[in-house]
């Protein structure tokens, strides 16, 4: 499946804060067609470091397919044979200066000043990105969205949906989630993620765009991301107690290091080079700002929830406790766990384990 | 129980990896009277961030008694009216500059040269604190262990000895350790936490003394160490998602913060103040290079292993993997598991529910 990355353009849009920022733009992907009653649209959300790049290849040469293109695809789970898919950048997308990633962010010029926005462009809230999904819907001629679906932060937007817009919503599909609200442990953690790039002294408060980028912090602050994403079954497994080289005694000196530290810095060092320090820090305090807890009472679509076993980001327990709170709240909830020793990389790389479960659940 | 702080002093030690330090001393406490046959002493090893401080009060006006006061004591576990109990500091003990501690490391002066010795203070191991516990014991008079017991890393100091000392080791207890070796996943986590102390621009490759110290690099190290030993139960109880301060919403502003944050940060501002940075380094790296899997054969002594339930730091996964390769190994093994939901703190501020299965143990 070949896919074409769009550029959708809003002249002006209204924080949940009050903050207003203009000529706001995103990039998306759709798959598949839209009916006449347009009304078989499936939106996907994406998770912290992803991007609209959900399913297929964007060239006939791309490496590797969207996140999630083993359940979305003709004749798969989400099957674009019946569905309209869209998947849209989210506001202060991370990897910003990734090919093909289009984003309204701290990185992006201010119309106001001619400048990059950076410290001065306001917090995001989850329910901004969703507002924004919504005007792109309704740019699409979308008049419902049979589903809406997303793993990890892609979940808190599902969810978010469905209180924000309830009528608009038929379904959502919520992968390794949090429960109805980031609650205090998850706050912590988000907070562990921010502080290397507050240390890092380029980061001067943001204020870094056309200089030496806080790139060290950023590298330290994805290094965090990418253990919690981890399990300890898997990478230890993978990498044992192996050294980094042969000659060089993690022993005899701090400098000498083990394999799996080597690994996942360098994965973070990569991962460094195409995100931004401002988005990641606004990314972090949106999933803060996670609550649909005070207005669950307005959901009116069922809910699938997909936790993944071996999750130490996302715990099963939190899925656990949200399901709970949205059958009291009357929400018809069905739960499918993702078995495996990926950790919360499960909700991407073992989705398909959840073929079934999606596909009864969208029919 | 009153308890006072003593010094040994040695004057060498030669380390695992070959290097030498010279006028090597640390504080100990002891509690209870040896036995004229010298085999009635227990060895208790401390935590991380923890000191030689297990029981009693140091003064009347102590705030707080020693970590493990639940289970040592006359009439406790570890009963001081028929054991002799000695804990001592380790070497770079993480607290340098707190009262009481007494300890060789970083921060210490170099006799060759009387300066601190920062970045040429050599990498330590645990089997380095368990030889120096040897000279202690000796000096002591102790001519066999009745046991070794301690938590966290202080565990792993307790598997070392039944490993590096088979015949003077009659019984370990391990609370809430790892298995026989720092696998790859332990190993990356320690990475995360010394990661914020080479960012910090004061930290300078450990040549810091005398001039601004690495605080806001060590306060970070330490958020992570006090984060990942709690659980999300107890935490998100406790701090829900309530605000630092009533008029200062995160929603509107990236300095303004959740409670939980803000507490944190502050325990680890204050655990930053009596730590020192290279320390903590050396510590982190201790706990790396340990293992014992290969040499599992040579231990003797019977193992009391205790996990904690909930604790997310020392996967209980890690000390059933452990316990397996001790009875493959032939050794004699018991588990008390402790309940709860405070993480890994459960492993001190539960002990006590292990009281019954300590005096079983050692009965």
């Amino acid at each position: 499946m070949l896919v074409t990355k769009r550029r959708f353009s809003t002249p002006e849009l209204l924080l949940q804060n009050g903050s207003k920022i203009t000529d706001v733009e995103i990039g998306y992907e759709t798959y598949g067609t839209l009916n006449a009653t347009g009304d078989n649209a499936i939106f996907i959300t994406h998770y912290f470091s992803g991007t609209s790049h959900a399913a297929g290849r964007l060239s006939e040469t791309d490496p590797e397919p969207g996140y999630w293109d083993t359940i979305i695809g003709p004749g798969k789970p989400i099957d674009t044979n019946r569905f309209f898919v869209v998947s849209s950048d989210v506001l202060c997308n991370l990897n910003a200066k990734m090919e093909h990633v289009i984003t309204t962010g701290p990185a992006s010029i201010n119309p106001a000043t001619g400048f990059p926005y950076g410290a001065s462009f306001p917090v995001v809230s989850i329910g901004d990105f969703v507002s924004l999904q919504k005007c792109l819907c309704d740019h699409l001629g979308i008049k419902k969205l049979f589903a809406v679906a997303g793993p990890s932060m892609g979940a808190l937007q599902a969810m978010e949906w469905s209180v924000r817009y309830p009528e608009f919503v038929d379904r959502v599909i919520a992968a390794i989630g949090c429960s109805l609200a980031a609650d205090a442990y998850l706050i912590a953690q988000l907070d562990t993620w921010m502080a290397p790039i507050r240390l890092d002294p380029n980061f001067n408060d943001g204020e870094y765009y056309g200089r030496a980028e806080p790139i060290r912090g950023l590298t330290e602050a994805l290094k965090l991301v990418t253990f919690n994403a981890l399990h300890y079954r898997q990478i230890s497994r993978q990498f044992q107690r192996r050294l980094a080289s042969r000659d060089l005694d993690p022993a005899t000196d701090l400098k000498n290091r083990f394999a799996v530290e080597v690994a996942i810095e360098s994965t973070a060092q990569d991962r460094a080079k195409i995100a931004d320090a401002n988005s990641f820090l606004r990314l972090c305090r949106a999933v803060q700002l996670f609550s649909i807890r005070e207005r669950k009472s307005r959901i009116r679509a069922p809910y699938l929830v997909i936790p993944a076993v071996t999750d130490l980001l996302m715990h099963p327990e939190y899925a656990e406790q949200g399901v709970k709170e949205l059958r009291d709240a009357g929400v018809h909830v069905e739960v499918f766990e993702i078995e495996g020793d990926g950790g919360h990389l499960d909700g991407l790389n073992q989705i398909a384990q959840a073929a079934d479960a999606i596909r009864r659940f969208l029919s």
